[in-house]
């Protein structure tokens, strides 16, 4: 409980750094090493206290490292009890309820999303990387069954596409289903949408449109590449891992307009919408009444899914997924929804996109940062450029750009070693190392953003 | 804390069974609809308490259903404090007293193995399933490094082989890699080792070996069929998922001998060892100084992989994986090898051992059950058949049988209702639905096994 109380304190440290080979070496009598006798109740508990002393606390309110943060305590409350419950999520003979859970999260994230009650299948799986890899693997199934049995040998040479800005798990996906990442044709994002004719000796099939860029938050045009998909026969995936929290706000819903036409959409209820680590679901729609995500995935294994069972053996979905033993992810979210109402999560995602107005505002103020858009955030990423003394006034260049990469990656240096707030930064196309802030913790404040602006200036002065 | 008591109570129930329906309708208030309005706090703590009212309590001691069972308090601690600190696995700038945990874990657990300190590498995954992609992920990858650009189409055709007996999850990984389940090449259980010559047109380079197999607990000759995989040069995974924890057994290891010649392994600590859900690694034996997995998986994503950081970037794994984000499974398997030492899991696995051996007797003595197999078991698994009245005396043939067959799920049935006891069955090759009991839980105590058998007699006697 003390850690929560500190992870929410501001004056509290967000991290204090040491080197891997310090913390290796044992600090104040922390050992990381493994005994063969047993370590006596008391040392088991300050080695508890040391793993949150030199760990981060993502929950801490000046935290801007990663889409995920924040530490919300209802559905903290629902991880401890779903780890209590130590079940797994292959059968409704050991996870009843757990299953059941997953279907109405899962139906009510599709009507969201706009699909009708009937359309819907889907999964919650272990991170958005895998969700997008299950779209990926169904769609593949849906124009070529074959090659369940008889592999990518039996198939034509396959392309799909993605924008210059999507995130890099599809072409991770399209590796390791033995499709080969050269198959990802990426789309500028300069051009509108992707041209599948030309490609020699490829077929096109699918396309990924992200909703919500990891770096920038930007929405690909989905009308727009739905048209082009309809036209093609390809299948449309949606990413909105990071964008679909907004389907909770009516205030910015619009900006996912068109993704009720994905045939399948990843969103990760552990990014925007503030679930504890892990939870992200795929939505697969179904044609007809074709349960793709079975079809696809099923082996009927008899030791776990016994066909003459005395239930309904629908709900014994394990067979659907990759895996075989899967955690369960969903209570801690059904339990979030209980307490927060999808009101809850709408007002939720509005602060965090008001703060992102917010710091937005802030650096079109400053003459010390710059913006690298001047238009205003479509989600909760802010992205800019520390400019420090040195560099403020320089006619732009190639000599300033050199300098100006190097201006980030300094300072977070320093901010680690400080700790006292944390903040992503990268290059990205022709743009130099720049920070970006995003904003998934309604607990932050105002004064938060305003720490982070002043903590960046105090420790790139000297640069 | 009481949920936890009762799981130890013999007398509570280990599950109190209504089919989907019932639960989906909303018994005793317990209503599984996500409001719009928030709930009041009072309504979510009766949630949380019907969540585990109707759920299965995988921690009874008399719940022998699956691989994974008992609920070990310090694990279940460790769990608690990894969802407290909600962070993920990819970068040491967010998880740097994790991601040290996993390498010292890999590097035991390595040892154990028998592989030498410069050899190993490996990740902790989503499930025993996962990990045994990785294996064929990375022997692919290791042949064929083309592949990751360019996919299966610039390959030869492969095959693999893989027992009869062996988890579905490795014709499930052909799948989904790209292969197709017919590059399997099943290996029957009465043969020896796999035979590589012969098969037409297509390139072995994989065979998969199970130390401890689903059903039965059998373990594959590892040492035969290192020496067949040396000659023709094919890499060697070990399926351990199962029978790994026997490694911390010096009564028990020797019946993984030949498991160091492994390329790579997979081993579950969250089976026999005990470890809350998930809890699943891979080890892949290094070639030389190269790290397989981060070559087969890399992308290099600059947003999260910056190569200008300030610490050694060695320890950002998160490029090693076929996930993005990634759940901390290590931390709770850290803190109970800290409490209970080497020594402490070894006897734990004795103990299960021993009551495997218990069943195994009493059921020789008992003339109302018949034993699948007439020798010790290997691991903890024990097989067998309940006898009702109306079965005993009859001549076995088909129709004895086709009667036999539908005694287990009955009972099962019947089990489930009472929720007294758990216990799965299945059919296997020419065996008909049968029991399968298997220990991983050290709170099981031999009037658990005599209660098991008086319950099944009680409850198949009128069959």
């Amino acid at each position: 409980m003390d850690y929560i109380f500190k992870s929410n304190e501001r004056s509290s440290k967000i991290l204090d750094f040491h080197h891997p080979h310090q913390l290796k070496e044992g600090l104040e009598g922390f050992s990381l090493d493994l005994p063969d006798h047993p370590e006596p109740l008391e040392q088991i508990l300050v080695d508890c206290r040391d793993t949150l002393k030199y760990g981060v606390k993502t929950g801490h309110p000046r935290f801007f490292n990663q889409l995920s943060s924040g530490l919300d305590l209802v559905g903290l409350a629902g991880q401890w009890l779903t780890s209590t419950a130590n079940t797994n999520m292959f059968t409704y003979e050991v996870s009843p309820v757990f299953l059941l859970m997953e279907e109405v999260l899962l139906k009510k994230m599709q009507s969201i999303v706009g699909w009708c009650e009937e359309e819907g299948d889907g999964i919650f799986c272990p991170g958005g990387a895998v969700s997008n890899l299950y779209s990926l693997l169904v769609a593949r199934y849906d124009f070529y069954p074959e090659v369940k049995t008889k592999g990518m040998c039996a198939l034509p040479r396959l392309a799909l596409f993605t924008s210059e800005h999507s995130h890099y798990s599809v072409r991770k996906a399209a590796a390791v289903l033995g499709m080969g990442s050269d198959s990802v044709q990426v789309v500028p994002c300069d051009e509108r949408y992707p041209s599948p004719e030309g490609l020699f000796g490829l077929v096109p099939f699918y396309v990924n449109a992200t909703a919500g860029t990891t770096v920038y938050g930007a929405f690909d045009p989905l009308t727009a590449i739905a048209d082009v998909c309809d036209r093609h026969k390809l299948w449309l995936h949606v990413d909105a891992a990071w964008g679909g929290g907004l389907l909770m706000s009516r205030r910015h819903q619009g900006k996912l307009q068109g993704i009720e036409r994905a045939s399948s959409v990843t969103w990760n209820p552990h990014k925007l919408m503030g679930a504890p680590l892990q939870c992200s679901a795929i939505l697969i729609k179904k044609r007809v009444t074709e349960c793709m995500l079975r079809q696809c995935n099923q082996l009927c294994a008899e030791y776990l899914f016994q066909s003459d069972k005395h239930y309904d053996i629908s709900y014994d979905t394990g067979d659907k997924t990759i895996q075989c033993g899967r955690h369960v992810d969903v209570f801690k979210l059904w339990l979030m929804w209980k307490a927060k109402g999808s009101e809850g999560f709408g007002s939720q995602v509005n602060k965090c996109l008001e703060n992102a107005e917010y710091l937005f505002k802030q650096l079109q103020r400053r003459a010390d940062f710059k913006l690298v858009f001047e238009s205003k955030p479509e989600h909760s990423n802010v992205c800019f450029w520390y400019l420090p003394p040195s560099l403020r006034g320089l006619p732009p260049g190639p000599d300033t750009n050199r300098r100006l990469h190097e201006v980030a990656p300094q300072i977070k240096a320093k901010m680690m070693e400080e700790g006292t707030t944390l903040i992503g930064y990268q290059p990205l196309g022709s743009n130099v190392n720049f920070f970006r802030c995003v904003f998934s913790n309604p607990a932050t404040q105002h004064e938060d953003v305003d720490f982070l602006l002043e903590e960046i200036a105090r420790l790139g002065s000297n640069l």
